[in-house]
């Protein structure tokens, strides 16, 4: 049983159980702040509630596999099969009422990201990549595969960025290095922006200091769809720290370069 | 005919008439350049396809009014009742695939924007003042009233600008100001933005150097739901200009007070 992955449908399983939490706290916080008073916090109770239900289901079909997320820390993170959760990535967008917030899921395998997904309840967006490769499906939808855009020059890129403001010293300069190559910066996506990397509608993704949980299953998703995401010196994401996505090899390969010059 | 506003039916109409020619348009930038070539520009062709469908419909319902849009021009800008156009506000949101774009429609009367929408076709939100109220309609559901949030304080306030990139010299400083004096800054949302403010869900959407195209829709939408918006002079903002929005009168003259320090 733990060999193989866990089909599309278990993935779907758990963006469901998530979107259940997080999506009826959605854009609350105005409303019940003015009627509650500031002991109540909307993102915090999606946060637990996304990841508990999450968690449950894991260990109800995988009893053997380990966790890792955000929330409720690490169980099992020794075992060859390790699931690792963000029950809410981009909490800013989420308090802000902006749809680019996302739950992350993703599944290692003996260290390495082989299946995830990023599921966006609000639009109805659950962009997965289960070991075939990477598709979106809309609710109620058909699954469709997605390819990152290939052939386009730095010069070219679309890129995205949380925040330059993340970057500090010598990591700033190398950011604005990279954005002052290309074509047209956007800030304020978080997970949201790797989903654009592997769907083709933008070409890099890159974002300072993140933990494990924050990318994991951001990889698989990059990958299966034709992309590269490593860390900035070039080595696997899978443990978190500087990271860049970009749509094709070449890309990377140049942005990279700057970002280390 | 004319000394009554349009009822949020013909709102309505409106938006999904330019939908019809943003939507299909949306997330093809990629695919449709791999294939096409340099040539095809689907954000200017869902631009100008979207005016036009906007423009037919209200010279059909409307043909005594003026109109001023961000493709063709103003006709009878001079009138009593112009209507004020920008087909896609937040191109590099839609260039993107990020679904913070919007369909900007406002109806001025001597000069004063009395109604308006934002609508975003991908989330399928409408966000319309119809002189009656701000109110929200989903895809087929029912219209909920909005209001701004009251009572938030600078310093615990979320604030919204596009990019700070976009200040320059003395501007950029005022900008500053008063980011560092908000709680939670946010970019990158253009029209959304004020959407956010209008739904409680933000306090402060900030943007210089604005047309009358990309404000005049806003201002009714902000107005109707309880908030404050005006040019950064404390004019009002049907022109355009450097232009600011508070979710309570209150947070808007300290905002005020700190853009002019």
């Amino acid at each position: 049983m733990t060999s193989a992955l866990p089909d599309r449908a278990f993935l779907d399983q758990l963006a469901r159980a998530a979107a259940a939490e997080t999506l009826p706290r959605f854009r609350t916080a105005g409303a019940v702040a003015n009627k509650l008073g500031e002991g109540f916090d909307p993102v915090t109770e999606a946060d637990r509630a996304s990841e508990a239900a999450i968690r449950a289901l894991i260990k109800a079909h995988y009893p053997d596999h380990g966790i890792v997320g955000e929330e409720y820390g690490s169980e099992g993170e020794d075992r060859s099969h390790v699931w690792v959760i963000d029950p809410i990535d981009g909490t800013r967008a989420f308090i802000s009422g902006l749809p680019v917030w996302g739950t992350l899921v993703g599944l290692t395998v003996d260290g390495v990201a082989r299946c995830g997904f990023m599921h966006q309840p609000f639009t109805g967006e659950l962009y997965f990549a289960d070991g075939t490769g990477t598709h979106l499906k809309h609710d109620g939808g058909a699954a469709q595969a997605l390819r990152t855009r290939q052939g386009i020059a730095l010069g070219d890129a679309t890129l995205f960025t949380t925040s330059p403001a993340l970057y500090a010293g010598a990591k700033r300069a190398a950011y604005d290095r990279l954005e002052a190559s290309a074509r047209l910066p956007r800030y304020g996506c978080d997970c949201y922006a790797f989903a654009m990397v592997a769907a083709g509608h933008a070409d890099i993704a890159v974002e300072p200091g993140l933990a494990p949980y924050d990318v994991c299953a951001l990889i698989p998703l990059i990958e299966q769809a034709g992309g590269v995401i490593t860390r900035w010196d070039g080595g696997r994401a899978e443990q978190g720290g500087d990271v860049i996505a970009a749509g094709s090899a070449e890309l990377h390969a140049a942005a990279l370069e700057l970002l280390n010059a």
